[in-house]
């Protein structure tokens, strides 16, 4: 298979547009990959749009603007991780040999439903049944406190961190630094969740310029190395075994290290799928980042701040950069991409080799089995 | 790039199934294909779910009865193009040399709309200002009347074809053989489009098993080539030039006959897009089957029947079969890798040896500009 290498990157900031057309959250980040990667319009041989709520043909609505016939383009839906999905996609068309040069986006935009819920299928027996997000993390989290002694406190202070790191990003949605007290003290969405500790709603779009390795140079100074490029779907092999460890990301997490020749202790940055506060404590531990049970005092030791040994979501992550379902995966890339070229400014993770990006979607069994993909850079 | 072949293939009878759900629809057409196959199972790399309106997740709904933990799932939307679609990754996915065995399905469940319209996004203004399908296509269908002089009776007689070859397929929607004068006499939905001019609505799954061309005959001893896989977007360029002509259609079959080496006159079956009766005729010239102008007189020398030269829809089309959006595209596959296998009973086209499918959808321009897939099989 042939390499692959990202060449540019490009997204808006995210936050609440609702004025403005999907076309018009995606098409600036369009713009912007084509001119980070210095290629021409034209030299663009196939697209891939990811989005989970857009409605029909998005990348047509968004892509179309690049005034070319005859291009393909193919639209994927695949949850939380429809934006990193559409990566692997692109990676797939390159490493076919087929193509040179693909562009590949996460779109998404949540202000449609004015607030309300999002509509899903009849068929969803878990929500039907009161299974909605942040329920099912909720109801994951406590048995982990149950299990491992995990404290409000230390929840809270996920936030804390999240919140310092997304001070630091333009790009993010919320940038306004938090305290513990200030996270308890917001209301209760599903216990242990207050308010802040959930991943906000809003608009966002992020794109990516894909292009075979041994042609990257000759548009890019700073090409990036896709090392591995994995999507994996669940079943929970004899029944719901574990809550406390995320099935899908640990099968996901080894495929894609052992794809890339790459472990735990290499990885210098990470974007990690940090819907809830607890999410990303339990990611360290499917990571292998800690030990299992260990996630909280890791986050305390500074480990996963800026400055510590693997910083975890320098782009302030789902919980304050925004999580536009479709869009988030394809943002963790464009900041680790950026990462990895020594772009971060204030929130540069020093001397980062190695990056990792993480989105999960989907429920926890029965009705959608949910999906991850992880995708590991190197420089 | 590795050989793709296609060996095995499954499909439910299309129709109305309001009490089924997406996975049920689905269901058995991947046992189906799994069992025509040879394969186990365990053999399948990754899968590919197309769909239109069928909501999240829907290949891991469906797939997720296969009980296989990891697996790569992901979900393909390109409006009318959604299966093929999907079957073109799968294609990539092998060729790229990471895959042996791949499974491609397209499911779509219209009922779920308890016969209102589909719902559409607020941005799309081609359908806000009344371009609704029939009314796109009966427009076309016009000026190719006054171009060309066609009659509403030749553009019957597509019908009375599509019902003379659904009446032999026990997976078509609507089975009963017509006259022209039948046809005529159905409500009028869009002039020149009487109700039975225009697809049905309904509901539908298909589903194929793609293996690498070096390993197929390790499961099937009649594997049947994928000769070449081709999606293409359109924008028109220049504008809307040509209202008779299907610019995107044109473009991808031109970009599909270079890619297999194969022209016109070496298709001894094709299954195209037939939505509207005026539709087939136009990609009889798209195709290159006639020349610009002389569909309807093609179509009334038989050639395009069962027993003529190049048997167009032999399965019954949109028209007959019926057209669950995603399911189509499959769908279209299933026939012809059955026909090429000589499979196909009282419709089976004598010495097949070269297929075509096609499958496009979208509006003409600005909101969503269009998609169109085409494929060419061989044996």
């Amino acid at each position: 298979m042939r390499k692959v290498s990202v060449i540019g990157t490009g997204m808006i900031k995210f936050g609440k547009y609702p004025d403005v057309s999907l076309a018009d959250l995606g098409w600036p980040a369009v713009k912007q990959a084509i001119a980070d990667a210095g290629i021409e319009a034209r030299d663009i041989d196939a697209l891939f749009c990811g989005t989970g709520l857009g409605g029909p043909m998005p990348g047509q609505r968004i892509f179309g603007r690049l005034g070319i016939a005859g291009l393909p383009i193919i639209n994927v839906e695949n949850a939380c991780s429809s934006g990193s999905s559409a990566l692997s996609l692109g990676y797939t068309a390159i490493a076919s040999g087929r193509y040179d040069v693909v562009m590949v986006m996460g779109v998404e935009k949540l202000t449609k439903f004015n607030g309300g819920t999002i509509p899903l299928e009849k068929e969803d027996w878990e929500v039907s049944n009161g299974l909605v997000m942040p329920a099912l993390y909720a109801m994951r989290a406590r048995r982990y406190m149950h299990d491992f002694g995990l404290t409000k406190e230390q929840l809270a202070s996920v936030v804390v961190k999240s919140r310092r790191h997304a001070a630091l990003n333009p790009d993010a949605q919320l940038r306004k630094e938090t305290t513990a007290e200030e996270v308890l003290a917001s209301r209760m969405i599903a216990d242990p969740f207050t308010l802040f500790q959930c991943c906000p709603t809003g608009d966002g779009a992020a794109a990516i310029v894909l292009c075979a390795s041994d042609l990257a140079r000759k548009y890019s100074d700073r090409p990036v190395n896709v090392a591995a490029s994995h999507v994996a779907s669940g079943v929970f092999e004899g029944g719901f075994r574990d809550m406390t460890s995320p099935e899908i990301t640990v099968r996901c997490a080894n495929d894609t290290y052992e794809e890339a020749g790459i472990g735990p202790d290499d990885i210098d940055v990470a974007e990690v799928h940090d819907a809830f506060t607890s999410a990303e404590l339990m990611y360290y531990e499917a990571f292998g980042f800690c030990k299992r049970g260990e996630a909280a005092q890791f986050l305390q030791s500074g480990a996963t701040s800026l400055g510590g040994r693997i910083p975890v979501n320098p782009s302030g992550g789902l919980l304050s950069k925004g999580h536009p379902v479709a869009a988030t995966g394809a943002a963790q890339v464009v900041e680790v991409v950026r990462q990895l070229q020594g772009r971060c400014g204030g929130r540069q993770v020093q001397n980062a080799k190695v990056g990792l990006t993480h989105a999960t979607g989907g429920g926890i069994s029965g009705f959608d089995h949910g999906v991850c993909a992880v995708h590991i850079f190197t420089v």
